[in-house]
């Protein structure tokens, strides 16, 4: 049986997680459900879309994600189930697909449009409980995707910031804060491979510059300003044992940049 | 086997709420445990009920529902046991279970009062981990309810406020505000269908009237004010990508008025 | 299949917590998977250490434990598997053990040292999810814990705060404060038993006196300040539906005082 995940904005005490996790249960009792996050900052499509690009990834072959970042419920926006490489998402089409869907294209995109496979009635205002939940349990259960609805060419996308290389230089911005308060670049591993390995490197954030690139943060006295690769392959800034976010007052889009001689 | 629900006001990162599974897992390793609630607000009793009446309907027939809202742990209140409709229930008998017993009457009520199924020694100021923990994972084992203690002719009820409908008007209050800051208020659709089809209709709240009812969020304009039928069946004010408990500074008891001609 | 529990400091609705599931499922896709809790403070070991030794002890024989408060990530630290009871832990080795292996020695200590059982390549910043979740996966699924690593002979140990016994007095502190503001103390029920029957007992903490041992919430006045032995066996200061630590302005390591006559 497939594993189930959730990622919502609910809040993480949300009833209505809890309601979805129910309906879930109540189409497939074999059911197992995971919590991705539900701390999605409300109608946060984009904070959505990079959790999912971040972790999905890591999860079993044949994962259904439920994603529902849905400011638009019950406007004329789909709801779509996609497969991209080896994991399933439902989720509204408003882009919260559309990180993961620009690195891996979508091998199956489907529109979720047959009421028969829902809750009914469906309310106007919660299509996480009434639509997406009973889709998820349905396809946990072995319902063929193409019995949704209709194929769909392409997902919504929204315009992603994309660093740029120059000579000398990349420029970044910030794409995620953890709860750390460590701030995650769209800068990644493999561009910072432009380097040369002997360059003297320095990355500017919030007014402040960090010389050099750390292993990790342990390595640093207390309360340092670091710059390093993360976990996800990106580059960051993180005080050690503290708040780089609050250090520095920036947070998502705020400008990261490396420069090296 | 049954899954077991937990919804208590420890906060959602409790270790209290990990003991309590691990008291379940250690009797019945192959319990199924799903989170509920843990952010009811600290000893109210009410909200605790309003969450349960709301969301345990969604789970599969046979579920068992742990609910400890418990400010008079150690004291002489009674726990129960309690089936209504096709879930089970186990809390203190202090009003948890009178919204939900308030519109279906239990097929059974039951006293927890044999030591046997408890864990020992019990404490005096955690009955959720030393008492209804044990005693819900051992009717996931298939224990009969009825061995749990002596029958109960009735729960213990709270007052509840309801509606009132005059010529022209229903008079209710918010019962609840969620993670959004929507207002759930206790006007039902079933009231609202008194008003005549084509009626003028205004919701007032907090000092603000509201025209007319909404069909769902993201029709409007962003920070506008709405009243919509929200996805629990209950009339709701809401803001467009915000807050309504913030704009109009209400919160749990505000009055909620509709008017018509 | 033994349970795999998650204790961290990464915050409830961290995706971090999300990604190392995902990684112990991709193993073992039976595993059940427990949140002990993810709100130890950032970094606080020793809050790790308090948790581990009040809450674990619930689970089933044979629970794997995976902790996660490492701020030594990456450093020269090292990660070690150790049974402690009859429960399993893998854990950075800096003292999140040390509380538990101080009641009970450990009955085998293992360095996680083979990296044939962890993801490739290893981050230098997220062993939780590169080395101890895969390894916890392994174990679910049978792996002799021997073979992770050389043996060891202990582990790291912390200095924790002896509560002393003198001659009609107590001295201890506050090694925890709960979600409802309860101080919980190092002075155990155990310790207690030092009073004689009849003596007039006084608790003080934080420039107040209480007089007396309460036996449970629920008995006294709404607002009023007592002592109790709580649910973990424990002495705690406790404010009847409020919070001790709020009116008395304090936390961990605050001298909790007994004094009798």
């Amino acid at each position: 049986v497939p594993i189930i995940t959730l990622t919502t904005d609910f809040g993480g005490g949300s009833s209505y997680v809890a309601a979805m996790k129910g309906v879930v249960l109540a189409i497939n009792p074999a059911a197992r459900l995971i919590d991705l996050t539900h701390d999605v900052r409300p109608q946060d499509v984009r904070q959505g879309a990079v959790v999912l690009d971040q972790v999905t990834r890591f999860f079993p072959a044949g994962t259904i994600h439920v994603a529902v970042i849905d400011p638009g419920v019950g406007t004329d926006r789909k709801i779509v189930y996609a497969a991209i490489g080896s994991q399933q998402y439902i989720a509204p089409d408003n882009g919260l697909l559309s990180l993961l869907a620009g690195r891996t294209p979508p091998s199956a995109i489907v529109a979720v449009a047959d009421p028969s496979y829902w809750l009914s009635p469906v309310s106007a205002t919660f299509h996480g409980r009434d639509i997406m939940a009973p889709v998820a349990a349905r396809l946990s259960l072995g319902l063929d995707p193409e019995k949704l609805g209709p194929p769909l060419s392409k997902l919504v996308e929204l315009a992603w910031p994309e660093p740029r290389l120059w000579p000398g230089r990349i420029e970044g911005e910030v794409l995620d804060v953890d709860s750390f308060g460590n701030l995650i670049s769209n800068v990644t591993s493999d561009l910072l491979a432009a380097v040369p390995p002997n360059a003297a490197i320095r990355v500017a954030c919030g007014g402040r510059e960090v010389p050099g690139l750390a292993s990790t943060y342990g390595k640093h006295p207390r309360s340092s300003l670091i710059a390093l690769v993360g976990s996800s392959g990106m580059l960051e800034l993180a005080v050690v044992d503290g708040s780089a976010a609050r250090l520095l007052d920036a947070g998502v889009g705020a400008p990261v940049t490396v420069v090296w001689k």
